[in-house]
């Protein structure tokens, strides 16, 4: 925690949606005592029997406790409880990381009436520094008591670390007619980068879908959204996706990925985890801009997003951006050093909706006022096309300002 | 350039060595006003017939117009001046780009006795805008009636863009018992890093070495020196090293790189190399501290540098450097994110002469303490063993501080 408060980010939504409950699924909040004081830091979310489970986790070779233990339980499927806690992320811990996720799972088994096996669990927050799962543990024990269905709102509060603002997101569709809900939540502001760029998001629905369906959908949504995400390129030790169907909507079973009936419900998932990732690029540490990179006309879409990342993690863009700087000589350095094929003679960069470019240099008719004009607002958007074939991505980042530097230069004092 | 100025790095040498002359090679500097006020921002080296040259330019996919130019005359192996101006890339400029090139190169080859092909060129400054090369040109042309052998610091001093101090190197060794002298200089503050992270550095030498042992020592020497050495990760567009060698030197020819009368020549040029690479992390852009990265016990020395490149561009770590914090879990979590093999349970993070990690946690005798007393220093160490070979390596780069958002965030205005 930095010692100034930081302040709530400019580009928090005006007004976060309520989430209404999903059917059996249960969540408490309660203080740890471990390092966050006034405030939750441990969410015990708990699902009811036959409820299936997909994720995704950090990539980093240096993973925490909690993602190896969900890589390892994550295979069967099926869960019963989440615990989530935030202020220390057992990272780097050794042994003493290992008995510390075999406890906190041990006793929100008990409160589940569930095996260990069942739990999932993710920390975020300082890495290297032994954890107090007694503490932790004891939180669980305590709020099991507290159980409600009501209190997404206090989830998303309590995984929170140097996030500014709660991020939620609901969405209501259908399979085959019948009513379904998901909800989400998320944290994340610094530490951010593909793959995955999540820190920690959690959605669960009332759909009724087999782990293998519910990981495709997982995977394949993943890839648009919080894996075109960055805030800092720094790729998290904590990284963790995780989705949970209970399975209590009343729609016949789905048996597969292609299913022409979880269309709709495909939209509104990818829709929502986008809106998720999009929150956290609000979120960045120190943001004052929402910045969208647009890359078309690449060799195919890894390459766009390539590219799209090689922009929105550069300093020299994120600053130009954070001083309304119309620096656009930088967005082309940044597609230079990509490593992904482009033609120099041929992209088209664009500030908000004017193309500053033609020919490999500058357009006759730029207006750089314009340019200007569109950096001041808080919503900013990079266009490239590279001019070589047609694949195309979409990146969310932010600008890079002082206050990164504040929060970072100084977050476990 | 800032609004304010940007006062000299802290890091900045004490006392730079004064560069003797070069037998036969002769400086001079002007100002082009075309962007500086008050400064030279144009140089003019040139070089006596029969002199050799060898380079390494960006490997960005947008290069600049100096850079193609190089690119295409290198080849020969032969050069009879350099212009270097100060202010303006010509990257991103289109045909006016190739037309500035060849004027430029034109009028130098007028002062030189030499033709077009035997001008090296370099330009460093701001992207995308057309350069006033007419102005370029004139200067040359001015400023050859003043050619000088004693003006390196002058040379130096011409070629900065953000730069706050001139760097210059000096080396004196032998070819087969008879002296020789090597001089270099070098300019780059921000978007900095491999391949390659010189901006700009041009060497040169009495040295008689055929061009294609001058490229080999130089393609050898790069790798230990300048693509060792990242300040914020932004590959430029006009990366340009450049080394020239006059031959008036008396001593016999060297036909080979493997001569073993080139072991001295070779370990100085490599020092040289070496020294200029650390004054530009010196003078980072905001920079407050000097930070080396030693990884050792990587698969192979290409493994090991990508490990420390990860660490060495980690906004994260780079702020918690900047302030004074101990947070050693950013390096664990950049040494993560590098993609390269690394064994979590083994590897030995150290800051400053103290070990940190052991068994995959913090070590129990670990004084933070000290760590936060070695933090205080202007010269950073931070050490990684990785545990799974021998390759090893050594990387140069700054703390990330609120003077580089001053400096980049209105750097044109």
């Amino acid at each position: 925690m930095a010692s100034k408060p930081i302040p709530v980010s400019p580009l928090a939504p005006k007004d976060g949606p309520r989430l209404p409950p999903i059917p059996g699924v249960e969540i408490a909040v309660g203080n740890s005592g471990t390092r966050y004081k006034g405030r939750a830091d441990v969410l015990l979310m708990r699902f009811p029997k036959g409820t299936t489970v997909a994720g995704l986790l950090t990539q980093s070779s240096m993973p925490g406790a909690p993602v190896e233990w969900c890589r390892s339980v994550l295979p069967k499927g099926k869960a019963r409880a989440l615990v989530v806690n935030a202020g220390n992320a057992n990272v780097f811990t050794g042994k003493a990381g290992r008995t510390a996720v075999e406890a906190v799972a041990k006793a929100a088994a008990a409160a589940s009436g569930a095996t260990a096996k069942e739990i999932m669990l993710a920390s975020t927050g300082v890495i290297g520094q032994i954890m107090q799962h007694e503490k932790i543990a004891a939180t669980v024990t305590t709020i099991a008591g507290q159980l409600a269905p009501d209190a997404w709102r206090y989830a998303a509060e309590a995984i929170r670390t140097t996030d500014t603002f709660a991020k939620v997101a609901t969405a209501a569709t259908t399979i085959d007619g019948v009513s379904v809900r998901i909800n989400g939540i998320a944290k994340g502001s610094g530490m951010i980068a593909p793959d995955m760029a999540t820190m920690l998001a959690f959605i669960a629905t009332d759909a009724k879908l087999p782990a293998e369906v519910l990981q495709a959908l997982l995977t394949k949504g993943n890839e648009q959204s919080f894996n075109c995400l960055t805030v800092d390129g720094d790729t998290s030790t904590s990284d963790t996706l995780l989705c949970f169907a209970t399975g209590s909507a009343a729609h016949k079973p789905v048996a597969s990925v292609g299913d022409k009936r979880l269309v709709h419900f495909t939209q509104a998932l990818f829709a929502l985890m986008a809106n998720l990732a999009e929150q956290i690029a609000r979120d960045g540490e120190g943001a004052k801009k929402l910045v969208t990179v647009n890359v078309t006309g690449a060799a195919n879409a890894k390459a766009a997003r390539r590219i799209a990342l090689s922009i929105a993690n550069s300093p020299l863009v994120k600053t130009a951006i954070a001083g309304e700087d119309a620096n656009w000589g930088r967005i082309v350095m940044a597609v230079g050093k990509s490593g992904e094929k482009a033609d120099r003679d041929k992209i088209v960069v664009s500030i908000g909706n004017q193309a500053v470019t033609r020919d490999g240099m500058i357009r006759p008719d730029y207006d750089e006022g314009k340019a200007t004009q569109h950096l001041r607002q808080s919503e900013v958007q990079i266009g490239i096309d590279v001019g070589v074939g047609k694949g195309a991505a979409k990146v969310w980042t932010c600008d890079l300002t002082h206050g990164y530097i504040d929060i970072n230069a100084d977050y476990r004092s």
